[in-house]
């Protein structure tokens, strides 16, 4: 199920899914079932994970005339981020593909061995903002706007010291993060000010469940600069893999359902290049991981 | 006025403030004057400060027989952390008295220059417990178990590119934060696992408003462990003041109601010791600034 947050000029945010090209309003869909369902991502996170197939079943015994009473063409909606309030600072991962270690070492200030353990930072919730928005770049803050596409993890309940094995049990699903970083914003060697900065966390279009991805261990990411090709690999060359985070993660600290884990980039940003490459004022990034879809943010000087 | 949010045997969390040595319901007091009051901590600051002139004149017209009934003996409550679920993580700020910059210099691995910006790291929400509870203490993960007595700022209202001279319209008042630090757990220089640990954040042990703190930037704080003073100093030493870290922090990000700054704490941490010294399962350990009051923990092995 690719669900979404939504609004129309009528209303303000919703939850909703995609259905036959169409979103359907979650709550005015359980209200045909006499099934209550929310209007907020989080309150169906919260239902547990067991709740999208009773949706599924449903959605398999609606009409479709019925469906389009309670849902609205793709255009007539605005997308937001699929979760506007995360409840912790998103949790970022840094230097978990191989080549992106290496390239970092290269030009910043990271070493160039490969981390023995994940290497955890934070974004705060108001880094968060939907595709088709604006990343507003302070030049007074930075001259080094970059960019990282990343598949974001979505976590589906609490937990602690959560074993590598049964990981996928406290997935709820997945979605796209631009994990942008303003290389030269970095205090003490910290990062949260070089990856906190507000609308530095694009996020959607869409939080797919886990049940629709296959293998979330074999997609494949990429993004574009103005139609140019930067990043381009697959999740498969990931250093630690999502069981790996969500164990190591469960055991620093508790795991909360809605928390977000970017997951880390690959190989080919800007601060990676030769020449290096920075976003400007006007700039287009477009971000993709299969299966999930793709966000589309300008760069907006402030 | 001291802020709490308390329960008793027969209620869960509930907001109140301190009166006569007494606990006084929010909620029942906005009732005996036809005023709604919250029962939360954060849906009060939601409100603005310039509720807190309104209570104030409210208590003053409010008879003690009144008190008596909608109030309890302090040893009646369990006292909870005043802000338990913060919207964001906690906004740390490392490195900000020049004695704990010397001491940190010699023995961890930061430059021993002072910092020229804010050096800013963030602590989940799940790091914060209230006095009178347990710091866990997972000893496969650190070894190094660190005190830091910190004034936090509680922040009032949002705010994005604050002028210093207006910082302190954005106060909704102060409160206590031990900042407990793993010091083995820094990866990559990243902080978050050294600080962002389960209960690692201990609070309290109320929210005293900004009318009853005559200056911020005058007062004393003190840890003791085990009832041995460790750390001794006042916040006029802070190298940021509030002043400067809420206009900085709010050119990085937007500052909202409840979100929480943790000051920075002075010296005398046990990484600057020679020989050093760690918290151990059973230490007890007494955070407390002038004004605000004390938090009393210990530490407990899992």
């Amino acid at each position: 199920m690719k669900l979404l947050t939504y609004k129309t000029k009528e209303s303000e945010s919703r939850l909703g899914f995609i259905h036959n090209n169409r979103v359907v309003d979650m709550e005015d869909f359980g209200g045909i079932h006499n099934f209550p369902l929310p209007d907020d991502m989080l309150d169906l996170i919260d239902m547990g994970f067991e709740v999208i197939a009773e949706i599924n079943e449903m959605i398999g015994n609606t009409r479709e005339i019925d469906f389009e009473m309670i849902s609205f063409p793709m255009h007539d909606v605005t997308i937001l981020a699929p979760i506007e309030k995360p409840r912790k600072n998103i949790i970022g991962i840094g230097l978990n593909y191989t080549e992106h270690v290496a390239e970092s070492a290269r030009t910043l200030d990271t070493s160039n061995e490969l981390p023995q353990q994940p290497v955890i930072f934070s974004k705060p919730p108001t880094t968060v903002t939907a595709t088709n928005t604006e990343i507003l770049h302070n030049p007074r803050l930075t001259q080094q706007l970059d960019w990282e596409v990343e598949l974001a993890v979505v976590i589906g309940k609490e937990g602690k010291y959560v074993p590598k094995e049964n990981a996928m049990d406290y997935v709820f699903g997945y979605t796209v993060i631009n994990d942008i970083s303003a290389r030269d914003c970095r205090r003490s060697g910290q990062w949260i000010v070089s990856k906190g900065q507000d609308t530095f966390a694009p996020m959607g279009p869409v939080l797919v469940t886990k049940d629709e991805i296959q293998d979330p261990h074999n997609l494949n990411l990429s993004l574009k600069l103005n139609g140019v090709e930067k990043q381009n690999s697959n999740t498969k060359f990931m250093l630690f893999n999502i069981n790996d985070l969500i164990n190591d993660l469960s055991t620093v600290f508790t795991l909360e359902p809605g928390d977000i884990i970017a997951t880390g980039t690959p190989a080919g940003v800007g601060a990676g290049r030769n020449p290096q490459e920075w976003m400007w004022n006007g700039d287009v990034v477009e971000a993709t991981v299969e299966g999930i879809g793709t966000i589309v943010n300008t760069i907006k000087e402030i």
